[in-house]
């Protein structure tokens, strides 16, 4: 295998950032209705620090810094969950962060960011753009560019989430894991494969952003000319060599799911399980909802909530609360 | 005692309403700072069927009906989550409900009561008045009357949260439980005194809706002349004689917030532990952060977070979702 995420590698990351992330909950049954799997569990990956699975893969980076790159800093560039988790990390350690961030990066989303004290600049139209120039910029600095998905160490913090939940799912035999580079189901996939190689692995991708798909389909990595779509963190334009590899390896299918299934399924969300998620979060659940995938003969399935930050000011604008009560 | 409440009464309705209910997960550490005691656990019954933990007592109720008053239908007065449980646990065992609502409960908690099918009346300024009309339709039509707190059953229910403490945090020396009626924190006191005497358990109510502090202060039931409180699911006017007797002998100290702390508790769960909760939910985290009361010498102390339904309409109204996906 060309770029192998050994099993033990992941679980030296899991000794590794435990003191700083959290060990999510699968979501209890019984769900409100009967309109899903009877067995179908949830992993709230929402609850994890900073709202995301990105705490994994970047606390997994930060703790390995020797004390000059410490000194000198990290850099990323982020949709928006890699870098608020980044900001954070950095925060909890002190070390300097900067984040590059797409122009159309919602305003809440760089609040999160600067209000854990990360220098932030804006460029371009989608993530790409904005990790080019953050590459360029970690370079003339000296700085240490954490990539959100095409990195060893970030593949080993995202499978840890696979490592809970091989502890709290034991019979686990599907998962359904959301698709943006390809970082988090490369790394729980190769988790759970490698534990246990009869569990399926779903993704699913937004119709607009269908890079693992036509990626797969190809079977060579292929750049899409665009992307468009309301999951902001699921659209970057390619995935990377390294994770397309681990998707060949790794992905049993993918399904695709529209920006309306994805905001009814955060919806749903919401109304039956009191979890205010991002679109991204709630895509594995709009896949099932669309009768995107069949997951009626497993008996164990899991899908995974990646994220939750969802932006929901003007609850709190209601009631007079306008600021972030992150450190000054 | 007046009002016993036996552990044995309290495990068979755990046992009763297991296969409704969710057992609901403690959050997992760290916390994204350490501005709290390093070990304090967050039971997130926010995520419990039908966002509250209301749905415990009501289950317990109305899986000991027979079939005529099953057929005949059921009845609650209430300011919002206990209305809600009743209408969804109704739904779910095809009882038919009827919910008082008081005057100035929102329009978002009417909308999703009846969603479920429930029928709504709306009457008088406070819970208590709508109680009592609730009390004379429950006599005209024959409808099983289930009261918020004043009832056994409601209570062995509520107790039930108790147990998953037990279960999930075996070495608890110390909960902190919201009280409106007494109902929460009387069935969850009783569960875990007589489990392990030792725990001890702290109260948290509203200045503006203090009903268990005057009523323990004094001795005996005492009915505020008014109760004004942005948590209006703690603000009834008086506990019961049966909920005063329970916290005279299991409730070690009541301690007090305001608005404006719940509001900031309210907002301090969202930014950090990206849950959404009402006022009412975020009442024990702001009596932590309001320094109401010190936790520093507990080894292992947890704050329940009692309810999830806020208002959050308006962040799907942006997404162009607006109606409930309750079934018609």
């Amino acid at each position: 295998m060309e770029h192998p995420l050994p099993f033990q590698a992941i679980d030296a990351a899991r000794t590794r950032i435990a003191p700083f992330v959290r060990h999510t909950p699968l979501m209890p049954l019984p769900a409100l209705r009967s309109d899903f799997h009877p067995n179908l569990q949830i992993k709230l990956e929402n609850l994890q620090v900073s709202g995301s699975f990105k705490a994994r893969g970047v606390f997994n980076h930060l703790l390995q810094l020797d004390q000059i790159q410490r000194e000198r800093g990290v850099i990323a560039a982020s949709g928006g969950n890699h870098g608020l988790a980044l900001a954070y990390a950095a925060w909890r350690l002190g070390i300097p962060a900067t984040v590059y961030l797409p122009e159309r990066a919602s305003a809440d989303r760089e609040r999160r960011i600067a209000a854990w004290g990360a220098r932030i600049f804006r460029y371009g139209d989608v993530w790409d753009d904005a990790h080019q120039c953050a590459v360029e910029h970690a370079r003339a600095e000296g700085l240490y560019y954490v990539h959100p998905f095409d990195d060893v160490r970030t593949l080993e913090g995202q499978g840890t989430l696979g490592l809970e939940l091989l502890t709290d799912a034991p019979c686990i035999d599907l998962a359904l894991i959301a698709v943006g580079g390809g970082g988090l189901i490369g790394g729980v996939a190769a988790a759970l494969k490698q534990a246990r190689p009869g569990i399926r692995i779903i993704g699913v991708e937004p119709v607009g952003a269908p890079t693992m798909t036509v990626s797969l389909n190809a079977g060579r990595l292929v750049e899409l000319p665009a992307v468009h779509s309301i999951a902001d963190t699921l659209s970057p334009r390619a995935l990377s060599e390294r994770t397309l590899d681990l998707a060949l390896r790794y992905v049993d299918e993918v399904a695709l799911v529209t920006d309306q299934q994805m905001v009814e399924a955060m919806h749903w969300l919401w109304t039956e399980c009191n979890q205010l998620v991002e679109p991204a979060g709630a895509a594995v659940i709009a896949a099932l909802q669309g009768n995107a995938i069949d997951i009626a003969r497993y008996t164990a399935p899991v899908a995974v909530i990646c994220g939750g930050n969802a932006d929901a000011a003007c609850v709190f604008e209601k009631y007079g609360v306008r600021n972030d009560p992150h450190p000054s």
